[in-house]
Order: C-alpha cells, then structure tokens, then sequence
C-alpha cells in the first residue's frame, strides 16, 4: 500500500490489498481478488468479491486528475440506441449560490466530457428495459461472472441455511441476472454517462451489498478528502458509495468522485437543489429540480434517491413523533409541502423524473423521507403511509421500465425489523431493499456502527438487498477516514453474515478457509483472509510482535503450554494415528470402557506429538 | 475522573461518571446512577443501573490495599449458619509451579481474612437454598430494588416487545425474586467470602447482563493491571467479571481482584489446577482439582466454570470438527480423558463439587467445552450431546440446592441462533443461558466484538441472561484496557437491545429521553444518556470543538442551514399554532386541499419560528 499524489494533490491509496491478488476472470475480464494459501496447507486460493477497482492492480495507471478508462463506453455505443448532445452548461449555482470555492487549491476535474450522452428520441437505455425485451447485455454478463465467484469449484457444497423465500441459485447464469432485472428483483445501476463504473447487481437472489455515503457540509470537509474517502471506502468493500455533499463545489466535488469511481455513484439531488435557492426550502421549484436532475445525469450518477413518497397527508403523521422527520430530504419536501400546503412537486412530477432517468439508465432509490429516528417511533403510521406510496411509485416506474430500489429505516428495535421486510416485499412487489442500518437502540453515539450492525446483519438476512453503511460518527459528527474504513468494515461482516445465515453457495468457503488456518496456526492466512488484514496483523502484533510468533503454533491468549487449537490437534492425531473411525467412541459405549487401558497406553507411546515452534 | 495511584502503585479510575450523580435507594441503600437533564427539558433524571461501586461515588474512600467495604458480612452473619475456619494455607504452586513472580513489585494482598467462612456442618448457604424454604433474603432485596430503577415512574407505559415467553414483571418484588432464584430460572452469585459484592441477578425475567474477562497470562500482563482492567469494566457496566489469569501469581492476582470487586467474580478453576501441575494436563487428578476448588472458595469465587460436561465418548465427535475443541477447559478436560481413557473426572465427582458449593454459595457455570469454534462446527453433534449433559448435572445441582447457569457459543451463524436457546430451555429446565457472542461470521478478526455483538443481541433477545463480552483483540491477541472499554460497551448495547425487543419496562426510558434530548438539540443530555458519554463528547467535537457548539440547534453533519431535526421542529410548531389537530390533516383530504392556500398564508406569516444559536 502506498499513498501517492497526484499533481493536483488529490492523494489515494493505492496497492494490492495485502496477501490478495488482482485477477480479470472470462472474457470481459471481471475483476476479483484471489488471496493465496500457504503451500503447506494444500488448499486451492479463495476468491473474494472485490470492489476496489483499478487502484488495487499494480499493472493500473492512476491519474485522478484523467479518471479512470470508460470501459463500458464501447458497450454503450454498441447498443446504438445513444447520442451525443451538447449537454448542459456549469453554472455557478452548481457549486453553490457564490460559485465554486477554490480556496483549498482544487480545480475544476480538467477532463469533463464535453459532450454527454442520452438515448436517442423515443429510446430507453435502461438495463431493466433491456432485459424485459430479452436482451442479455455485457453488465449482465459481468454480474453473473462477478457473482458467482468460486462456485463452480463448490458443487459438493450443501446448502445450509434460511433464507425466507429468497431465490439464490447454485449458478448464476446471465440469463438469471436478466430475468431478476426484468421483474424487478435486481438494480444494476448503471448511467450510461459513467462508463467507468464496473456493472454490480443489488437483489435479494445477490451476494448483500453496502453502500457509504460520502461527501463535504456546509461545515466541513474538501474535494481532496473525498475523492480520497471514495478509493478508501471500496478499497475496505463498498459495492456503492453515495456523494452526500451539501457545501460549496458540490458539482465539482461530484465531477471527481465520478470520473475516478469503479462502484456506481449515488446522489440526493433535493441537496444540491436547495444550496441552488439559498438553502429555503419553500422556493424550491419542480424547474430548479429538474434542472439539477439533468445536471448529475450528464454527470453520470447512477441512482437517485428521490423522496417522493413524502406526501402533504402523512406529514401531521411525524408531527406527533419523538423525533419527528430525521432524513434531510424528507424534511425539504415536509417544509415545502408545508408552506404552500401543496402536494409534493416530487411526486406530482414523479412520471416526468421516470422520462429523465429511462434516457441516462438512472435507476431510483425511492427515498423514505418518513423513516423512524428513534426506537419510539419505529414501524408507526408515517413510516408505513410512505412505504405503500413508494409501493405505487415503483409500479409507476417499471411501467417505464426504469430500475428501482426502495430505501428502509433507520431506528428499529429488533422485534420490529422483521415488520419492515416483509412489508416491504408485499407493498413493492420485491424491489430491492436498501436500509440505513437499522440501529436497533438509541443509547450509544459513538457506537452506532455496531448499534446499526446488528440490525443490518439481521434484516440482511430476512431479504434486504444492500446496507447503508453507518459510521461511529453518526448523530455526532462527520466521518474521517478512519471512520470511514471501520463503517465500511462494520457492513462488509454485517453483510456477508446475513449471506452466510441466507445461505449463499458463495459466502461459507471463505470462513471455512480462515477457520481452518486458524486451527493449523497459519497466522498469515488468518490474517489474509479477514476482512481487514492490516487490523488483525496489527493486533497480533501488539502482544506478539517477534516475526517467529507469525510461525508460532501458540498466541498470545494461553500462550505455549495452553493452548486449546493445539491439544485439539493433538487429539485429532491420536484418533487418526489409532485408524478407530471416530463413530467407535460412541457406538458401544461399554465396549469402549473395556478398551480403555489398552487405549490409555496407546496415546502414552504416541507421546507429545505436538512439537513447539520456536518462539 | 481522575487517575489516582494507591500506595501499592495499583492505579484505578475514580471519580463519578460524567453526568450521573451516585445515589442509594431505599433502606438498603441499593446503588443506582442518577442522570439529571437540562432544567429546560421539564423531564425528571433517569435513573440507570449501576454496576461500578464505591468507585464512582465522590463520598467514598478507595484504598486498593485495604480493599472494599464487606457489606453483605452481617447479612451472612446473621443468618446463624456459618463457621469461621482455619483455612488452607497458601502454597507456592498457587502462584504458579515456581511460586509468585514479585519481579513487578506487586506484594502479595496484605489484608486478606486468615479465617474464612464456610457453612457449618449440614448447612446449605446458597441463595437457592434459602429461596426453596421460602425465605426472603436481603440479597433478593437488593435485587429487586435494583433491577426495578425507575420502573414505578412508568406507569403509563404500554408493553412493546417479543419475550419468546420469558414472564418479565412489570414491577419486581423481592418475592418475585425469590421464586425466579427457587425454580432455578435465576441465580444470585454471592459467595460468603466475598462479603464486598453488590448483589446482583442472572435470569432471563430480568435485566439481560454481561460479563467481562480479564486475567494475566504466561505471555503477559501483571497484577496492577489486572486490577485497574476490573475497575475500568465494571465503571463502563461489566455486571460480572472473570479472571482468567493462566500465568505466575494467579492466587494473588485473584485476591487483589476479589478483595476490590463490588461485582461477582468467576473463575474456571480448572486452569489453576493445570498449572498446579505444570501445564500438563494428564498429571491432573481429582485431589488436586477439588484442593483447587478449596482454595477459591475460600478467596470468595462466586461461579466456577467446571467443564463436566465433556465426557469420554463426545471427544470423538469434536475430532472431525474444522475447529475441533475450541474451549480450554474442554481440550484440557478433552486430553486428560484420552490420556487415561477414563471419564472425566469432573463429570465422575460432581456431586462432590456440589458439596463444596453449598458450602460457600459459589454457583456453577457448567462451561461448554465442545462449542463450536467456528461457523462449520455450529450446533453439531458434539456440541447439542455436551448440552444435554449440561441438563442433566443442572438437575444434580438443583437437587442439592446449588445455583446454576449453562454456558453457551461461540460461532453460530444466524439462522443457527434460536435453536441453541430453545434447546437450552429445553435441555436445563430455565437455568439462565450464559452465551459468548456467539458470533456470526468467522472472517472479521479484529472486528470480533462486533460480529459476536450481533450474536449476542440476537440470543439476548430470545432469552440468554448474560452475556460474555468478546472484545476486538478475541483470536489475536490480550485485550488491553481500551479493548475492555469496547468490549463492555459494546455487549452493553447489545444487552440493552435484547432488553428493548422483549419489552423490559425499565429499557425503552432511557432510549425515549435521549432521543427526545437529540431532537431538541439537548447535546449534554444526549452524551450524559449515552453508554459512553466521553466518547459521543469526543466525537462532536472533533468537527465542532466551539464551546458553543453544544448548545447550537444544528451539528456537522448538516451545518446551520439544512437540519432535518430544525425543519421538523418548525413542521411540529407550525402544526401547534394553527391549533389543527395532526389527524385533521389526513381526515378529509378533499377539505385540506380547499384551505391549502389560507394555510400557505398563515405559515409564511409565522415567519421562521427557528432563532438560531451564535455559532
């Protein structure tokens, strides 16, 4: 790992993940990392889904300032269902109403694209419209290879789990990934004017993706920062990453983002609205919003998350909350509403935001503006009210064949999580789930990555289909990059434990493979295999730190004599060494009473079979 | 807080926790924590439960090498049925084969009782013994009024929860108490040797606990630090702790321990007695392990972990395991069984391990020596024919009258959860489930008190009464005293969330104050109310260090402009000024959208009713 600049002094991280390999698998070369075993332990590399992109393949050229190759530009432009236009002109609202800041040093990205693409008078470039006509395209193919990982090499693998009506095949075929797209069970988000992203599906039949959020305030934070959290986040596994930002130079800051981002790149375009009208929601304009919507889609952001669900009836509703509307768009349009005691813009309009989206393949996160901040209000009227709505806004949408994923709570205890999924499914006809954690207590700020784990993991297993992160900051402050990675890290093990509790052929192999250097103290392995390696070396290391501990078959816990993995071994080895198939103990228990000397004077000649590391 | 350094140079946090005032309730003056909210909030303090002793209160006096007060002594007194005794003398092998290491300077515990307690001949002094002959002892006194807090102030409140049909009360008795502690469904651990402790309960009808490990081992750690590891536990809510120390000066190390500890202390003897005879395990013999048994008892041991439960003919099974024997006690158990292919001698003597504890009040923890070590190895067979031992030596225990909890996993996925508690309560009849985690994926070390946070938060919910905390160090390496500090928080907030999702009276309280205090920009209140009120301090601050921003109605994450909780303040305060009852509003949609533009015009009028705070 090595952090370079670049000559705009944007740095990243770049470098393998340590002990991990970049491979290109088929012929679209899909990438994913391959981490290498210790010869000794005989067994074949693990393959893990990778979401870091070109900045972990040391055969890649980073220049942040060039963004990385358009590689889905020629699959786009085959489809021929596209054109160039002269795209709209920056102005400078765009970066806030007194223009961009460029008082940290940082530039406008210097290698837009001029002119952008959108489908062509009468088209729909849309992967949902795509697969409803029965075409596999590339991005399917590439999902289906991404997904499947390894697992042709588990056909002996039994499935073992619960996955509450999900449909998981052993396989995934391209044709699976386009029958999911074309129902509606499966996103892949995908602007056709962000040709670097690498296609990933979001779907309950799919591995449990997460998302970060990102992105500078009013208060805080810079465009080098971000573009730096951006490679950081999908460096540690975020499938997507969400560009929040509200301050100054929000279109610049998203130019970057998106022109260096592999992960499709999500926005609340209500935000970078508001900052265009001096921040007062009442004179927020459906033409101001329409206008911004056409300027992230040149852009190429690939999901929206549009609010339209907060309706002027269910506002009262949160009045009567403990802690009222907490998502910031939801509060814009409850304030909008409010004032002109008007329906909202966003839903009176909702069919022409479908026109925009099914010309750049923009696929909606249906935004739930009502979602509970507290345990107190989970699971009540408002929250519900608006579940049913974004139920109709998603049929309004397929019914343009445009991509759709409803987002979830928020502050949920856990006996009311289970509630959110299945009423969910039933309101939008299995539309992927995209939840912000839930947190399923209120009681501990600074610990609301874990608070929220909980119910991520959980309602990642009843079905949902990608977990917004939640970083230790939460309610308090803005995340730092260390955050950022333990948020991050947080909803990668929150996400593959609802994997491994659904099911999922491709989830088990990997903790199989670490409990197995773990019992043979392959403490290289152990550490290769963990999600985050640095860490878990680093612990090691804090009670361990000679090199020969690495080697060592003790830890630090028991220490040389006392180690349970090691008589553990020792007594697999003389069970193995008396060739008694193992049933024998337990089959006739007083045969083995009367075999007992015999059997004690056996283990006694075998002797220590264990012999020590040196230390 | 401040450091303070005892003579003996054992330094200890002091002092009270930020925001909470120390009080004692009722005639017994049983200690609870009292957090007073800013006087504009009109709401009265929350009372929370406290498990840090003398340690916090400003009116104590703390004196490591004296010890704590010995409260519950004339309780025990006067009872009439003890006997003071000469006791065992030490021996240098108590302290590890060569005798105590003074080489850190630590001195042996210079006020220990030369005559210990012990119930006179015939008697019986546990609790259990007591509650089953109907007597209402003042340790179950103690915990009613404790497990209680604030529950008489919540008369309104309204049952929200999923209990899994555990029959929590709405207001706690000490005859409730009784009963719960006579059918075995609870246990109080008290020895009559650790007169110090502050009684506390176990069961699945009350509050759900956690237990903190600390302990030296061969490879590191030293008494001091052992010492100050149990006071920073039990400061951040640790309600037991359990010395594991495996290395020099384990005798003296648990006498500093016992002799300041408000709290129940646990021990697996088994790991004293090995090192009795040099660390191996076939050398062990019952004379030993039961002298072993003697001499903690007479320290004040409050549970003892005893692994009889690994019986000669489930080693086999635990060999074609990916983990094998992941327990200590199981492998040592496990190879001395195989060495003299005998059964264990802890499963042959029990009743005689019985005896000693009803002569002391130590409870059992019946430890499980097979449980999985990974997510391969969880609920199989050796670990289910181990529990049901484990049920059968409850009822050997119960009819003696000894309390009894069960131990638990491990690595468990998900969808693996609820069968090991239903099986549990099957298997034991109610004895309270005592769980490690479990945790729900192998691959995250480092993250470990995470993916088992989430275990723990699950089973807590369907009715485990305590569980062991696993800090970020479990796999790697010795938890130092920030890694405690995580640990106890984070299995605190799992505990609590069990709490909340079985609709436990006394939890929701303090979730509803503190949200209420977020939504109304309280920030003092929300970090006094929060687990870790440092850290939530530390992490506002960190972007916004202004004194005055403490007091501001906005945070960073948003700045001043475009607060969702601001604008929902105002939705809340202009639906209060019309005077329009919130139902009115979605009564009769028709009628609203005729007074839309009058309601438009009276909110412009009220103007923005938010005066913001000076930055």
């Amino acid at each position: 790992m090595a952090d370079i600049n670049s000559k705009l002094e944007i740095g990243v991280t770049t470098g393998p993940i340590r002990g991990s390999r970049k491979i290109h698998v088929g012929p679209l070369g899909v990438a994913m990392r391959e981490i290498a075993l210790e010869s000794s332990s005989g067994e074949p590399p693990v393959r893990v889904y990778d979401t870091s992109g070109p900045y972990t393949d040391p055969d890649a050229t980073i220049d942040i300032a060039q963004g990385l190759p358009a590689r889905r530009g020629e699959w786009i432009r085959a489809r021929g269902d596209v054109e160039e236009y002269d795209g709209r002109h920056v102005k400078p609202e765009d970066n806030g109403l007194k223009g961009p800041d460029r008082s940290a040093g940082v530039p406008p990205f210097p290698n837009t694209v001029a002119r952008p693409l959108r489908a062509k008078p009468g088209m729909n470039v849309s992967q949902m419209h795509y697969a409803r006509r029965g075409i596999i395209t590339p991005e399917m193919e590439y999902v289906a290879v991404r997904e499947n990982l390894g697992r042709e090499m588990l056909k002996e693998y039994v499935r073992d789990g619960h996955d509450f009506g999900a449909e998981i095949p052993d396989y995934v075929t391209p044709e699976f990934v386009r029958d999911e797209v074309a129902r509606g069970r499966a996103i892949i988000p995908s602007n056709i004017n962000h040709p670097e992203s690498e296609p990933m599906a979001i779907g309950r039949n799919f591995l449990v993706k997460i998302n970060a959020n990102i992105g500078n305030s009013a208060v805080a934070s810079d465009v080098a920062s971000e573009v730096d959290k951006l490679v950081w986040s999908i460096r540690h596994g975020a499938d997507t990453v969400m560009d929040l930002s509200t301050g100054r130079n929000i279109h610049d800051t998203r130019e970057w983002i998106l022109r260096n981002s592999p992960v499709p790149i999500g926005t609340v375009p209500i935000y970078q609205a508001l900052e265009k009208v001096g921040g007062i929601a009442e004179e927020l304009t459906w033409e101001v919003f329409r206008d911004t919507l056409i300027e992230q889609a040149e852009q190429g952001v690939d999901y929206f998350t549009i609010h339209a669900g907060v309706r002027l009836p269910y506002i009262p509703l949160a009045a009567k909350r403990v802690t009222g509307i907490v998502s910031r768009g939801g509060s814009i349009m409850a304030k909008w509403c409010l004032a002109h005691h008007k329906e909202s813009f966003l839903y009176e309009h909702f069919d022409e935001i479908t026109e925009i989206c099914k010309a750049y393949d923009i696929a909606y996160s249906l935004g739930d503006g009502l979602r509970p901040g507290s345990i107190a209000d989970a699971n009540d009227e408002a929250q519900f009210a608006e579940l049913y709505t974004l139920g109709e806004l998603t049929k309004r949408a397929w019914s343009q064949d445009v991509q759709v994923m409803i987002e979830g709570p928020g502050h949920v205890p856990m006996h009311k999580i289970k509630a959110n999924m299945d009423k969910q499914l039933e309101a939008c006809g299995e539309a992927p789930f995209y939840t912000l954690g839930p947190l399923v207590t209120d009681i501990a700020p600074g610990y609301d990555h874990i608070t929220s784990g909980i119910g991520a993991a959980m309602i990642g297993w009843f079905g949902t289909a990608m977990l917004c992160y939640v970083t230790p900051k939460e309610h308090l402050g803005l995340p730092d990059r260390d955050d950022v990675k333990v948020g991050v890290v947080t909803y990668k093990l929150a996400a593959h434990a609802a994997d491994l509790a659904k099911g999922h052929p491709a989830a088990k192999v990997r903790d199989d493979a670490l409990s197995r250097a773990r019992f043979e103290f392959r403490w290289r392995d152990q550490f290769n295999l963990s999600l985050d390696p640095d860490t878990a070396e680093q612990y090691h290391d804090q009670t361990l730190p000679a090199e020969g501990a690495k080697t060592a078959h003790f830890c630090s816990m028991c220490g040389p004599k006392f180690c349970s993995m090691k008589i553990s071994q020792e007594v697999r080895e003389f069970a193995a060494k008396q060739n008694q198939p193992v049933e024998g103990f337990v089959a006739n228990e007083a045969e083995a009473e009367a075999g007992m000397a015999k059997m004690s004077e056996k283990y006694k000649e075998a002797g220590d079979l264990y012999i020590p590391a040196a230390e």
